[in-house]
C-alpha cells in the first residue's frame, strides 16, 4: 500500500532513495530553530484543529477556494476542510477571549496546512508552516518587530545577506497611487476595482507588457507610468519608519524596498512583503502583510483588532538550506552501548542500563544474547560515545570509543562517571 | 464562527474558562517528556501523513471501522481517511525500507488521531498519542524493553507505584487455555472461534455474568473454569520471563499479571498489556502488545517481520496528572523587558533589545511610546526577570526584579552580564 501523492513520510534520517520522503530530524531541526527564534522576540506558542468547519475558510478568502480544499461533508452533517492556512483559525480564537489579553498578541504556531492542487510533479499537497502573528498594534513599530523577526529567523539557520532578501512594500502607497491617477481617469476606474488593480500589479512580472497595458488604462493608468512608480522605490513615510527602526537593530541591509510585491490575497490592507533567495532559484521563502479587517470580518463584528502577520514554509526553506549547504550532519546519539558477554551479568547489566537511563543517557544493548565483535560492530554503527562492559561482579570496563581511552571502575561509579563526562 | 466539536483549541496558557480548550504549554510538557524518555530508550522519532488511504486503515480492522472515521472522497476520486491510529502507517512505512534498517527498529511517533464518534458531553474526536513500536525482534526481551519504556515515561511525570499499574497478560496463555478446552468440546469450539472467545474474554468485566456464562459454553469452556484460571494468574513461561527482566531493572512493582486483559482488536497475538491509575478512576491510560502477524499483512506479504507497541493519549494522562497534583505551573518566560523612557534613546534600546535577544534571551518592550510606570508594571505582569534601561547614552541599569538589586552598567557591558547571569 502507497502513501498518497502529495504527502509525506518522516523517515528518522535520510533515506537513500529520494523518493522515500523526508527526514524527521532534518524537520525536527528547523522547528527548533523557529521556535527559538520566535519564543527570543516574545511570541507564545498555540495551536488549533487541522479541521474546521468550511464556512471559515470561505468567510475569509471567497468560495473560489473551495477548489482548492481537502472538504467533505463530515458524518454529522458539517461541511468541514483541513486547514489550508492558520490564520482563519488564529483569528477566530483570538475573537473567542481577546478580553483575557493584553495588547499586543504575540503568538506563533507550527501547523501541517492542506491543498488539494492538481497534480503536478513533485508538488506537494501538505506543508508546514511557521506562522507568527502580532494582534492589536496598529503603529509601524510592530510591522518592523515582526520583519526582524522574519529576518533573524532566516539569520538562524546560517543564511545571510548574501542569500535572502526581504522586498518590502505597501498597499497604502499603490492605494495612493491608484486614487491620484483615478480621479484624472475615466469612469471605470472608481474605488470599487482598487483590487482589480492591485492584482494586476501582482501579475506584472509574469504578464506579457501588450496584456498589463491594455489592463492599466482600463484602470486610469499606464504601464510606464506604474513601471516609474516601481522604479522610484521611493519609501512612504510609512516604509521610511519601519526602515529606520530595522537600521536601529542592524538589519537594514536585510530589506529593499520592491512595489512589485503586492500579495495576491484580498485581505491585506497595508505593508506587504516577501522574504526569497538572492540568486532568484526559489518560490518566495516567506510572505506576510496587515490584515487589519480581518478580525472584524471573522468575528462577524464582534472584535475590531488591527493585525499582521507571516507565514514561511518548510519546504522551500529545507530546499534552500540544502542548496546552500546549511542542513547540518544529523549524529544519531547513543551515549552509552553496553556490551553484555557474559549471560550470567544480563541482570546486573538490565539494572546498569536503567541506571544510565536515568541519568539521562541515551542507551543501546543486544536484546539477545550475541557475540561479543558483533555487538561492538553495533556500538560503533550506532556511533556511540561510550561502551560499558562487566569485568566482574563489581567492576566495570568504560571505554571511549571517540579516544579509545578506557577504565575499569567499581559499578556504582561508572553510572556517576558517565553523568559527569557526558 | 464557532471550533468544530469534538475539537480543541490550544491557547498558549489556560484560559480561565474550561470551555477554552487546552494549553499549549501543557501539551507541550507532555510532548517532551515522552520525547526525553523514548531517546533515552534509543527510539527515534518519525512521522506519516495524518490522511490515507482508507484501505491502509480497513486491510488493518475491516470495514466496520469505517463507522468511526472520518473518511471521505479526494478531488482524485480516491477513498481517503483521516488517521484514526498510526500502527498502520508505520507499517507501511517499514514494509516500504525495512531493508534500510538493522533489526530491531525502535521508533516512536507523537501523531494527532482523529475518530468520528456519536457526539457524548465532553467526548472528543481528536487526540495526540504517543505510540512507541518494536520491529525485527520475536524474544519476550522486547517486549520487557518496550514495558520498561512504558513505565519509565509514566514515572517522568512522577507518578509512581502508588499511582499507576501495568496489567500485563498474553494471547498465548488464553490460545492454551482455550486449545486445552476444545479438545475436550462440542462442535463449535474450534479453531475459527478463537477470536469470539478472546472478545468475550475481553469483555467479561463489563457484562452480566449469565450473558458471559451462556457464551462460554458455547465456547468450550464456563465462567467459573475462566475465573479460576484469571485468579489463578499464574504467569506463564514468556510472561515470568519479562517479569524477571523488569526486575531486574528494579521495575517489578509496577507490574502486576492480570488475565483479564486481553485487547479487543483482533490483531494482537502475543503478550498485551495496559496501564491503569490505581484509583480506577480514569480509562486505560496506555495499552499495547505483539502484532506478529501485521507486517505481513499490511505488506501484501512482501515483508515479515515480528513487531509489538503501545499507545498513549494525552487526555487520559493530562486528566491524570492534574488529578495527582503533578502538572507544574508553567511560567511565561521573559528574561529582559527593556524600559525605553526617553524616546530619544529608542533606537540605542531597539539595538540593545536586538543584541539581548541574540544572547539567547526572550526579550520584551513597548512597540510603542508609554509612561515608565506602565511600562514597568508590564514587565511586573509579564513575570520578567531583569529590567534594562538606559541611563544616559553610554551606561545601562539592570534591576534584577526578584532581588531588586541593580547595576550601572556599560551599555556594552550589559549583554555580557545578562547573557552570564541567565
Amino acid at each position: 500500500m502507497e502513501r498518497l501523492p502529495g504527502f509525506r513520510d518522516f523517515y528518522p534520517e535520510p533515506l537513500p532513495s529520494r523518493d522515500a520522503g523526508w527526514s524527521f530530524e532534518a524537520r525536527q531541526y528547523v522547528f527548533n530553530k523557529w521556535r527559538e527564534t520566535a519564543r527570543r522576540y516574545g511570541f507564545r506558542e498555540y495551536d488549533g484543529p487541522p479541521l474546521e468547519s468550511l464556512e471559515l475558510f470561505t468567510t475569509k478568502s471567497g468560495d473560489e477556494i473551495v477548489g482548492q480544499l481537502y472538504n467533505f461533508t463530515d458524518k454529522g452533517d458539517r461541511a468541514v476542510a483541513l486547514r489550508p492556512e492558520m490564520t482563519p483559525t488564529l483569528v477566530r480564537m483570538i475573537a473567542a477571549h481577546e478580553r483575557n489579553y493584553k495588547k499586543p498578541i504575540k503568538w506563533f504556531a507550527i501547523p501541517q496546512l492542506f491543498r488539494y492542487e492538481r497534480q503536478q510533479k513533485g508538488r506537494l499537497r501538505e506543508h508546514f508552516q511557521f506562522n507568527a502573528d502580532l494582534i492589536g498594534e496598529a503603529d509601524p513599530a510592530a510591522d518592523a518587530e515582526l520583519i526582524a523577526l522574519l529576518i533573524d529567523t532566516l539569520r538562524a539557520f546560517g543564511l545571510t545577506e548574501q542569500d535572502f532578501v526581504i522586498r518590502l512594500s505597501s498597499r497604502n502607497a499603490w492605494h495612493e497611487f491608484y486614487e491620484g491617477r483615478r480621479q484624472k481617469a475615466e469612469a471605470r476606474s472608481d474605488a470599487d476595482h482598487e483590487y482589480e488593480f492591485f492584482q494586476t500589479i501582482d501579475k506584472l512580472e509574469r504578464t506579457p507588457p501588450e496584456e498589463s497595458e491594455k489592463k492599466l488604462a482600463t484602470l486610469g493608468s499606464s504601464l510606464a507610468d506604474v513601471n516609474q512608480f516601481i522604479e522610484s522605490g521611493k519609501p512612504t513615510t510609512e516604509l521610511q519608519s519601519i526602515l529606520d527602526n530595522l537600521t536601529a537593530r542592524g538589519l537594514r541591509e536585510y530589506v529593499k524596498v520592491d512595489y512589485h510585491v503586492i500579495r495576491g490575497l484580498a485581505y491585506y490592507t497595508g505593508v506587504v512583503f516577501e522574504a526569497f533567495d538572492k540568486k532568484a532559484e526559489f518560490r518566495a521563502i516567506a510572505g506576510g502583510g496587515r490584515y487589519d479587517n480581518l478580525v472584524k470580518l471573522i468575528s462577524g463584528g464582534k472584535v475590531d483588532l488591527p493585525a499582521l502577520g507571516f507565514g514561511m514554509g518548510d519546504v522551500v526553506l529545507l530546499e534552500l538550506l540544502k542548496a546552500r549547504s546549511l542542513l547540518p550532519k544529523f549524529a544519531a546519539v547513543v551515549d552509552v552501548f553496553v556490551l553484555i558477554e557474559d549471560e550470567s551479568l544480563r541482570d546486573q547489566s538490565l539494572k546498569l542500563i536503567h541506571d544510565l537511563r536515568a541519568a539521562g543517557n541515551v542507551v543501546e544493548y543486544s536484546l539477545t544474547p550475541a557475540k561479543a565483535d558483533k555487538q561492538f560492530k553495533r556500538a560503533q554503527e550506532l556511533r556511540a560515545a561510550f561502551t560499558v562492559k562487566f569485568e566482574s561482579d563489581l567492576k566495570a570496563r568504560v571505554k571511549n570509543l571517540k579516544t579509545r581511552e578506557e577504565n575499569i571502575v567499581a559499578i556504582g561509579e561508572a553510572v556517576t562517571l558517565l553523568k559527569r563526562e557526558l
